[in-house]
C-alpha cells in the first residue's frame, strides 16, 4: 500500500500527550480521527517520537499506509480544515515503504525554552519553563559538556521508562541566551522517558548555583535517579526536528528556525 | 486615600476583554476579585486602555485607591498568587493622587503581530494574526505614511464607538519584517473603538495587492466605514505600552522589548 509521511505541529498544552489512550484526549487520536474523515476509512499512524502531556510538537513526523488517492496539495489543507486550532499538518509527502517514521529516524532534536525572570508572563504559560532565580550560562555550559557523548543515563531516566537499555548517545547539548531567555538544544539518536526534563532539572540546579558543574559527572557515574534533581516542567519542551537519511528527501527545517517560526522566537541573525 | 499604580499583563484569548460585565469573564472583574482578597476589602480599578475580547495586555496600567498598607514587594507576589495563569501583575508603585491611569496617559502603543505563511501554526493561535497570501512590506509602509498625523479616522471607527470626536493623532505607524513575521507598531494619544483592527484590515488589503497604497488617502477623505476593509482578527493585537509624564517615574519598557519578553519574539539586535 502507498505510504505517506506527514509533518505535524501541535500545542501540547491542550493534550494528554501523543499516544492514543482509551477515553484520553491525545494528539494521535485526534489526528487519526481527522485522517479517517479525510480518507473516508480508518487509518493508523506511526510517529517519530511519542511526546508526553504538555510537550509541544514542531517537527513531529508521522507515517500512514493508505490506498486512497488524494491530490498532494489537498493533504495539508484538507486535514487542517478537519483539525482543531491546536494541531496543524505542516507538510505531506509520498515516501517508499522502506520509510518508517520511528525506525528510519537517525536522530531527534528537542528544544527547551526557559524564561528567567522575577515575574511570570501570562503569554508564555505552558510554552516556556519559568525560573525565578538568576541562571548562570557558563556553569550550565560546563555541566553540559559532561553529558555529551555515549553514557548510561540511568540517573535521568523515569522509573516508568520501558527502554531495554539506559545507554544513549547525546550528540549535542547546546545552550544559548537571548535576553531573558535560555534556549537548550538536545540532539540524540533516541531519548529515554523523561530524559530531557530530567536533564533540564539538573542543568537548572547548576545554573542556580545549587550544584557545581562536575555534579553531572558524579550523577552519570552513580546511575541513581534519586540522586539527581526533580523532573522539570513539560511547559517549555518542544520536539523540534527529526532527522532521516537524505535519500527520503523529507522537508528539513533547522530546530531553532522551527521554534522561531512557530513561537515568534527570533534568534538574532536569523 | 493613597493611590497605587499596577502594571498588568494578560493573555486576552482567555477573556471577554478588559471591562467589567455582569456575568462576564473579564480581566477587570478577575483582577478586582484578586485585589479584594489581597486587601481584604472591595476595590475598584481604573485602567489606561479598555482592551476588547481576545486582545492581549503587555503594558496595561491600572490605578486603585486604598488605605490598606502592604509591603511594596508583596504587591506583585501576593496578587500573582491570587491570579490565574493568564493574568500577572508586572510591577506596583505608589503614585500621587494627581496620577490617573486613563487621563494622565500621554500616549498608547499597540503592537500587531502577523504571521505570513501558507500553513497555520498551532502555537500562535490567538497570539498572531495569520495571513496566507504573501505581504509586500514596501506598499504597506507607503500606505502607512498617509495615516500618520492628525486625521478624521471615521472610516476606521466601529459603529459602536462612543468617542465624541473621530479625530485622533497617530504619532507613529511603523512596520518591521522578521522572517515570516510582520510587526506593526501604532502609537497615538488615544484610539477609537476597533481603530487598530480596522487599520490592520486596510493595511493588509494593500499588503496583498488588493488596493494601492493611495487608497488610504481616499478612505480618510471619504470618512465612511463601509468603504474600508473588514475589521481584522483581535488575535495578534497587544496593548504594549502606555506613556505618562516622566514626573510619575513609572517603569518604562519599550513596546518591542515588552513583546520580546512576553512572547519570546526576539527582534535582531536586542
Amino acid at each position: 500500500m502507498p505510504r505517506m509521511a506527514l509533518g505535524v505541529a501541535y500545542d501540547g498544552s491542550s493534550w494528554q500527550g501523543w499516544q492514543t489512550q482509551t477515553g484520553g484526549r491525545t494528539v494521535q487520536d485526534r489526528l487519526e480521527s481527522a485522517l479517517g474523515q479525510f480518507l473516508a476509512q480508518p487509518v493508523g499512524t506511526i510517529c517519530a517520537g511519542r511526546t508526553d502531556t504538555g510537550v509541544h510538537g514542531l517537527g513531529q513526523v508521522v507515517h500512514i499506509d493508505t490506498a486512497v488517492q488524494r491530490r498532494m496539495e489537498s493533504w495539508v489543507r484538507g486535514l487542517n480544515a478537519l483539525l482543531p486550532d491546536s494541531i496543524a499538518v505542516q507538510w505531506a509527502q509520498a515516501v517508499p515503504d522502506t520509510f518508517h517514521a520511528r525506525f528510519s529516524a537517525v536522530s531527534r532534536t528537542y528544544l527547551y525554552l526557559v524564561r528567567n525572570s522575577r515575574v511570570r508572563s501570562p503569554m508564555l504559560h505552558g510554552r516556556a519553563g519559568w525560573v525565578y532565580h538568576a541562571l548562570d550560562l557558563a556553569s550550565m555550559r560546563e555541566a553540559a559538556r559532561f553529558l555529551v557523548g555515549e553514557h548510561d543515563f540511568s540517573c535521568f531516566r523515569s522509573s516508568q521508562c520501558q527502554a531495554a537499555s539506559p545507554v544513549r548517545t547525546l550528540q549535542a547539548l547546546d545552550i544559548q541566551r537571548y535576553g531573558d531567555f535560555f534556549l537548550f538544544t538536545f540532539k540524540a539518536n533516541a531519548f529515554l522517558h523523561h530524559m530531557v526534563r530530567n536533564l533540564m532539572g539538573a542543568l537548572l540546579y547548576v545554573g542556580q548555583g545549587r550544584q557545581a558543574p562536575a555534579w553531572m559527572e558524579a550523577l552519570l557515574a552513580q546511575r541513581d535517579r534519586r540522586l539527581a534533581a526533580p523532573t522539570f516542567a513539560p511547559d517549555g519542551l518542544y520536539l523540534a526536528k527529526v532527522d532521516y537519511p537524505a535519500e527520503f528527501g523529507l522537508p528539513v527545517l533547522p530546530a531553532d528556525k522551527a521554534l522561531f517560526s512557530h513561537l515568534g522566537f527570533y534568534p538574532a541573525g536569523c
